[in-house]
């Protein structure tokens, strides 16, 4: 298609990134449906709803020790120089009720995390004792008290261990099996289209014809989006046709959640997902254009509930609007306001940004003697070497104009580059 | 089998976690053997061999914009005042090579990323222009030079784009896509046999009675070494009778590459772990007790170039001295230095800690107005709740006896706390 490049459509009329996610925010995202799983199975998985202990953690007094579990009363000041000798009444088997009761004078064995016998308020400890003739001798029975872990003093039954919401680390799976939980209701995985839009795109096998580059934005764009937790569905690379891109994104909207398209998004005359978004149905385009470097040409729209972004063509403008945009918005399908963490670091050296735009610059993080240091790996927005060795994204704020080396900045480590 | 509890083997000869990891790293482990799979499925993969760019990225001089590529000088000093009108010498297509070439006099319209054609030095932006019967009048023309991405400008040819050890990122696996690599070498997962002992622990699923409780550390450790990219095998709960420890020990080092075991690893009369690993091969123990809280009675252990690594009962204790101690040992099967990034972030309460260990100490991390706040989560390390609510764990140094309010702290975010 012959394309004489003559004039621009409507200039974007840009918006800071928070005003961006604001707008957005006004408009309901459809919710992620749910599932109940086996909570050992449920790593990395989001709760769905408000999730109980099943039973006191632990269900049972526990001594904290190998030792004689004794009254209190009876050992208070024992030492090698006047011991306190105790009859032996028996012994708690690991796991098992502890069948034999403490009376004064008394001293039950008991191994560490084994249930403590009724009446004892105390456990001396192996090291502090002699045992001989039925009589275990104490020589010391300095915080006897404090070795016993009271029932339920980790969790107590149906209470709230997780609100929605929440994504399941490892510990937190191993909380709830602790807690009785063998299984947890969890969200299912929304289903995200990924359109690529480009005529001179080819996958990576194929070979390169020039003016041809091989399809890359897609391929990371699903990496991301599967490493979040979403369903990532491809819908391949689609030829810069109105047509074709109306005929996906309404296949698109009809199989997924949400619709992410890689290109297109900006005002040229092959850019016709700023078009196509707005005839798929309604509130349509949200924001187009952002006051951000990368990614400019940005475009967010709500279909229904069904939220659609367009992200730029250029590698590394996608992949930061990715996290810093698309990211937001899809999380609100779990419930989830998403407020990534920084890792505070020092700037290595100094930046010189346009004032009139927010800048993201992707860093190296290194160890320096007192803490982080963060290095800018300048560059441009197409190079995506510089991404993908970056370990985070700082930001500099519209308005600053740079950074001065030295300065500590936040951080942002995300989804799009991950290091061992 | 009853046992009366009287004496207690050897003492533990506690060593430093730094120390302790320095004599492991003495004794050769297991190298991860290697795979060739396809870039666009490798996101979390370590690369195992030192990958290069099959093609130059891009591979021909790109247009950064809609406009008409030109001969710079000819257009040198265009304004309002003083247009350049140049003759429209054709136009080339994205995805196909530039058949026009630009002589003096002459433009040639280019699409965003489209290849420049022969002869041009310079690209004038649609927004400058005015087009009329065959002619382009150019209003501005400054920085035209600085509007192509030049060939192999982001990647070259036979450039190393990753070194053996790297975890490919999202944005990782679109730059081997971008530069032509669609498969690549990786680790394949090493298998971990994780073996549970304990007399008192059921499934999470199985009622308990008074005695017992519901196994968690197994199910917590082989969702981390999980999220770490190792192959967890699970050898359910052992009873802990030496003989049946010593079988299933021998059964995971025969099936496995490495192997963690959960609990018995003390000095208690139910602590089988530490003679059975001893008498499991050669060279046997390499440290049994560090001078930490919690993780005090761990035990690390070689047979053969098989890692095998006795971890504490207690969960908290389990889960920290996974990430402390087990993670480093295991990360070398794929010929990585594991150092942990940390956040920094501000102490919000004061910690008081037996100077004569390192502590370790889970935290929330909060956003404060001037950076990251970390609350200590303080309890015992029989708490998993604990753990399972930290975003990350702190160090308090040995010798130090514990560290004031507004201390800048590194906080250490693990793979058994993950949050959204």
């Amino acid at each position: 298609m012959e394309a004489p490049i003559t004039t621009v459509h409507t200039p974007l009329r840009r918006v800071s990134i928070a005003d961006a996610l604001a707008a957005m925010a006004r408009h309901a995202v459809r919710a992620a449906r749910t599932e109940r799983i086996k909570s050992a199975d449920a790593e990395g998985r989001i709760v769905a709803c408000e999730t109980r202990a099943a039973v006191d953690v632990p269900a049972f007094a526990r001594s904290m020790v190998d030792g004689y579990a004794v009254i209190a009363a009876d050992v208070t000041g024992a030492s090698a120089n006047a011991p306190v000798r105790l009859a032996i009444a028996g012994s708690v088997l690991m796991g098992k009720p502890a069948h034999a009761s403490v009376h004064r004078g008394q001293a039950v064995a008991v191994p560490t995390g084994g249930a403590m016998p009724e009446g004892a308020t105390g456990v001396i400890k192996v090291e502090d004792i002699d045992v001989r003739d039925g009589i275990v001798t104490i020589f010391d029975a300095t915080d006897c008290e404090d070795r016993i872990t009271p029932a339920a003093s980790d969790v107590r039954a149906h209470e709230v261990l997780f609100a929605a919401g929440r994504r399941l680390s490892p510990a937190a799976i191993g909380l709830l099996c602790a807690a009785g939980v063998a299984q947890v209701d969890v969200y299912r995985a929304p289903v995200v289209g990924v359109l690529v839009t480009g005529d001179e795109l080819v996958p990576a096998h194929e070979p390169l014809a020039v003016g041809q580059i091989h399809e890359s934005n897609g391929v990371a764009i699903i990496a991301a989006l599967r490493a979040l937790g979403f369903a990532a569905r491809p819908y391949g690379i689609i030829p810069d046709e109105r047509d074709l891109l109306e005929t996906e994104l309404r296949r698109a909207l009809n199989d997924c959640d949400a619709v992410l398209i890689s290109g297109g998004s900006s005002v040229g005359q092959r850019d016709h997902v700023p078009t196509v978004v707005a005839e798929a149905g309604e509130p349509g385009v949200v924001v187009h254009g952002v006051r951000a470097k990368p990614g400019r040409p940005v475009l967010l729209a709500m279909i229904g509930d069904q939220p659609v972004i367009g992200l730029p063509g250029n590698p590394v403008s996608a992949l930061v609007m990715l996290e810093a945009l698309a990211r937001p918005v899809l999380m609100r399908m779990f419930g989830i306001d998403d407020k990534p963490k920084a890792f505070r670091a020092q700037l290595e050296k100094p930046l010189t940004t346009d004032a009139s735009l927010e800048h993201r610059i992707p860093v190296q993080l290194l160890f320096g003697t007192s803490g982080l240091i963060a290095r800018p790996l300048l560059g441009s927005s197409s190079q995506l070497h510089i991404l993908a060795y970056a370990d985070a994204v700082i930001v500099v704020p519209e308005g600053s104009g740079g950074l001065a080396a030295g300065a500590m900045v936040d951080a942002f480590p995300f989804s799009a580059t991950r290091t061992p």
